[in-house]
């Protein structure tokens, strides 16, 4: 490939870079002095009708696009896609080709529509101060996976990590709700997470057991006051937890830092791209190398040291840490890590479904980066020159490369930031071209995508059973394509098929900020549960001899079984001062026959899905008459379910 | 039309009616023992790969019926369709006719993408506790209606009121955002809203001031402890809210409960439906009547009434509260209410587009009821012999009729929750079977939806303009119609075509639960602004010069601002202990150019819009380094984008 865009060095104000100082001059295109040109003049307060007009040659030229992808009434989509959802600190189910959203999965954020954060169990997973408030009540979910055996999705897990505040969630794939949350010690802007696919070591063990995490942000450690103006001792940790127990198994201290992750199908390999080697604290600092990394994870080796209890703990973490800093891993034949040098600024890192490549972003350059996976191994063995002759190959595919998908047939699909673009190429081609085959034709085929793409994925494409029929490209801005609803937009979720030799686009579907990743999951892989088992529940409230009120001093437990149209109390009595704890298990067996449970004043609502039980406690600190009524549409009589909270002075 | 239904006085267990107590024998069809029979074998574990079959089969009926109603990528909607949320507490907004959510409005939930909850501008609007926590985090938003001129929308306002915690919220439509909650005083059960149309007296006011809202259930008046084991003593109140001030302006009370509320275009009447005329407390007593109620308030007489003083309060609410009760208004000709007989249970009451009737659903009964207005503006006028005499129709339309929707031209369109369908029948032809016209042909067609319909409306069908498009049909049960996903079902929103003399259903929509009512606005009345006005923003940091740390004694103000991709102070410091508030300018003026701030640690997350301001206060109780980070992508550099928060022990 050619040299790498030119750069100066970072000699412009700190805060506010140039434009030059941090992309080439081929490079510029898309950028405009400090902010972006976003390619399109958007809908402004005439929007509507402006865009009406735009949308009449749309129509002409997209229409016939769609056509047989769409999903008529009645019809089932082909797909699941699962994706997290930022900031809005939920995850959420689509169809596919629909787009329809068939269920939000609350997990960082509060959900009273399910009670999310309200009830005592929720609540027990969120986590809670001393006083039983939750600890935290914002989120920022970046990256969902599934668990995997024999390489592809078991359907059994889906892992999802909140940026802010460190945490990594499971939701268990047969109710969709999370069961799990486990803070990660002495990390700061959580990233990118990846399960493993089969063990190091046991290679019967082929499926997940690990789930590995990304830290983006240097930070003291212990972060506990310590060194707060010598920012060169701050640290990175990668971190494995236990995906059974969801306890962190180890930790392992980088130079620099990481973003996404990827696993290798054998096991053996986990790997992060590095977007900050200069360990720098300000933007300028952040973009001065040339070449940044992407760090490999010898997960077996970093197992046995731990194993021989060559490992130290940070603060009042128990978590065992090794070190995989370069100082301390000079030697590849015993080195826990390998830095692989890539393009400025790499933004993901992801693993070809034929178990043989890691493709890495250039961001900052216009090239992707793949790497030989083979030829890590040998690097680890002592066997190759050095890190960077793992690198096969570096094609030029546009301007600011994030994030690639794979379709199984040996072409990888790039989202182009700054081109607004999907690029398809072929890897083969793109080796071939690195090793001086100059007629290799790498680049097949580019789409115009509406705009900014960030997270771009295809059906199955992380799986060995990768089907190259759809890819999604999630765009971080909208702009005109959607009626104007004031000043925060919607984002897109553009979906395209992939099956022919053009990329075609066939929807553009709306994401409530920010979708940030996700997955396409066939539909025979998920088995969902659609009634509960009461037995499930040890407070379930069992038979109507179960239900009754219970006074130990001020607290009070109320014991309710819901069945419509009904609660099983028509009169429930406690006194003003006394703390309540109402525990409802739905009787109703019939499918989706949910109930809700409002206490007027007391802040309470949550649903009973069938023979679920749920709790809440509460302080009854204001004497009346509060009607418990059901919130979720039951039956014909829904309106009329509702029992009398008495509430006595 | 024929007799009501037949029906047994309440002499079944109190808490479980049989199927025979409270339906006639015809209706029964859609009712199993204590459960509904939900018409279709649901997915179970396999349900993917049945529904698929399923499917195949609807794909040939349904595709073909679709066709010119897609929105292809590019292409904007025709319309605006505001949903209220029910229990999740949000507001929604979709396009039409393709479904797509363009944007969540949280109002009674928290929402961390926003910071909505989070910032002291939100808590200020939500409210607080004295400690400053929210007062609630719940809310069961019920339905939804837009502000009025001359008779149509006006795109000013939307309201929507939280059925948990009786409060009503203004959303203000250039913004899309919430900017006022009131909690009304001594209601519960805050079910139905309307705003009005019209001034009673002045008609020049020919525009929303007032939002009329419902009560369902009955409470101690004052609710304080008083009364609690006499129901006989609670009482219903009807509401009058200043559009404007967002202030209680009146209450009256009623005989019965409220449920839904229209408002007639000359804005001199309101009503609302009863379905608890018996003033009851249990399920059996509910549904004892043979018929319950529309009661009409004028408007006029009440304002009236209290101009002259003749108002009493109830507890510490200073609001004035006229008696609206049947004993206190025996006189039509001052009578502030009138009480008009309808079939039993209703559950809707709506307005024709051509300003003349009001049509009640029976719920319990098979027919709806069409008052006609000017007979109710007779009996105001002591020319009426009865308040039943103003009901000039009560087609048999089919079980379980909930709403009714317009279409401008002569026909209604009602959810059969029982049936599962939507009847098409005539307003006119039904007032002349009523009158004796054994060969009016009333029912006109008929549509199965999925599953159990229960608010349904029409495009632009609330106001003069309906324009008889498209139909709407929110339906409480989906079962087969989407992929699994758990337990819990999402809801459909079913779109129907209603331009042809034969409904056409063209899409299943999916909708978080619960969709509970919502409206169907034509997009050039919707004019939103795309940016901010800094000097909206009372706090608003406008100059370099005043981004800065401030501290008084232990409360230290940072004020920061943003502009892609840095925020403009790299470092802050503050101390451990400190009460720290962060205020936070968007100089970004590019539309769209939102920016996120999340602080790790300290829960805090929420984003600025172009050139808007927002702030947080939080304890800064652990010493340490936290980077303060960029939430809301924005800039290819958006992962660059931080400050260091560093708190010194």
């Amino acid at each position: 490939m050619d040299a790498l865009p030119e750069k100066k060095n970072a000699d412009a104000v700190p805060q506010r870079p140039t434009r030059r100082n941090f992309l080439g001059k081929s490079a510029l295109l898309g950028l405009t002095g400090a902010g972006l040109t976003l390619g399109l003049a958007g809908c402004k307060d005439d929007g509507a009708a402006k865009g009406a007009a735009a949308s009449a040659s749309a129509k002409a030229a997209g229409a016939p696009q769609a056509a047989g992808h769409e999903v008529a009434p009645g019809q089932l989509d082909e797909y699941y896609h699962f994706t997290s959802g930022g900031h809005s600190g939920e995850a959420r189910i689509l169809g596919l080709p629909s787009g329809r959203t068939l269920r939000r999965i609350p997990v960082f954020n509060i959900d009273p529509m399910v009670g999310w954060g309200l009830t005592n169990e929720s609540k027990a997973i969120i986590g809670t101060k001393p006083d039983g408030s939750l600890k935290y009540t914002t989120g920022d979910t970046h990256h969902i996976h599934g668990s995997y055996k024999d390489g592809t999705y078991d359907g059994r897990w889906l892992f999802v990590n909140d940026k802010i505040h460190a945490r990594l969630a499971r939701i268990r794939m047969d109710t969709m709700e999370c069961d799990k949350i486990v803070e990660i010690p002495n990390i700061q802007g959580f990233h990118g997470i990846f399960p493993d696919k089969c063990d190091p070591v046991d290679a019967k063990v082929n499926y997940t057991t690990r789930v590995f995490c990304g830290a983006e942000f240097h930070i003291p450690l212990p972060n506990d006051g310590r060194d707060l103006n010598d920012p060169s001792k701050w640290g990175c940790l990668f971190s494995c937890v236990d995906a059974a127990t969801m306890e962190v198994r180890w930790q392992c201290r980088v130079d620099g830092n990481m973003d996404l992750i990827a696993t290798s199908y054998d096991g053996k390999l986990a790997a992060s791209n590095q977007y900050n080697t200069e360990n720098a604290f300000d933007l300028a600092g952040m973009m001065a190398s040339e070449r940044d990394a992407c760090v490999f994870f010898n997960v077996g080796r970093i197992e046995q040291m731990i194993k021989d209890g060559k490992f130290t703990t940070i603060g009042s973490s128990k978590v065992p840490v090794v070190d995989g800093r370069k100082a301390a891993n000079a030697d590849p034949k015993t080195a826990l890590t390998c830095y692989v040098p890539v393009s400025k600024n790499p933004h993901g890192v992801n693993a070809s479904p034929d178990g043989k490549y890691f493709v890495c972003s250039g961001k900052l350059s216009p090239t992707a980066t793949v790497i030989d996976l083979s030829l890590v191994h040998k690097w680890f063995a002592g066997e190759l020159k050095d890190e960077r002759a793992s690198v096969v190959a570096e094609p030029e595919i546009g301007l600011g490369p994030l994030h690639t998908g794979f379709d199984g047939k040996g072409n990888a699909y790039t989202s182009l930031f700054l081109d607004s673009q999907i690029v398809k190429w072929n890897v083969d081609k793109a080796i071939a071209q690195f090793k001086g085959d100059k007629a290799a034709k790498v680049v097949l085929d580019r789409l115009d995508v509406h705009y900014q793409p960030g997270h771009t994925y295809c059906s199955m494409g992380e799986t060995k059973e990768a089907d190259g029929k759809y890819f999604n490209s999630g765009n971080k801005f909208s702009k005109d394509r959607f009626l104007p609803v004031g000043p925060l937009h919607p984002e897109t979720e553009q979906l395209i098929v992939i099956s022919g030799e053009k990329m075609v686009m066939i929807a553009d579907h709306t994401a409530y900020p920010e979708p940030h990743d996700g997955i396409i999951v066939r539909r025979d892989i998920v088995k969902t549960r659609q009634i509960y088992n009461m037995d499930d529940f040890p407070n379930a409230v069992k038979t109507p001899a179960d239900s009754r009120v219970e006074r130990k001093g001020n607290k009070v437990s109320i014991f309710l079984m819901s069945q419509a149209p009904s609660y099983s109390m028509p009169v429930i009595k406690v006194k003003k001062g006394d703390e309540v704890t109402l525990t409802l298990t739905n009787h109703d067996k019939v499918e989706d026959l949910t109930h809700g449970c409002a206490i007027p004043t007391y802040n309470v609502n949550f649903i009973v899905n069938p023979q679920e039980t749920k709790s809440v406690t509460f302080k009854a600190d204001r004497a009346g008459a509060f009607w418990i009524y059901c919130t979720h549409f039951c039956h014909a009589l829904h309106l009329e379910m509702r029992s009398r909270l008495l509430v006595e002075a």
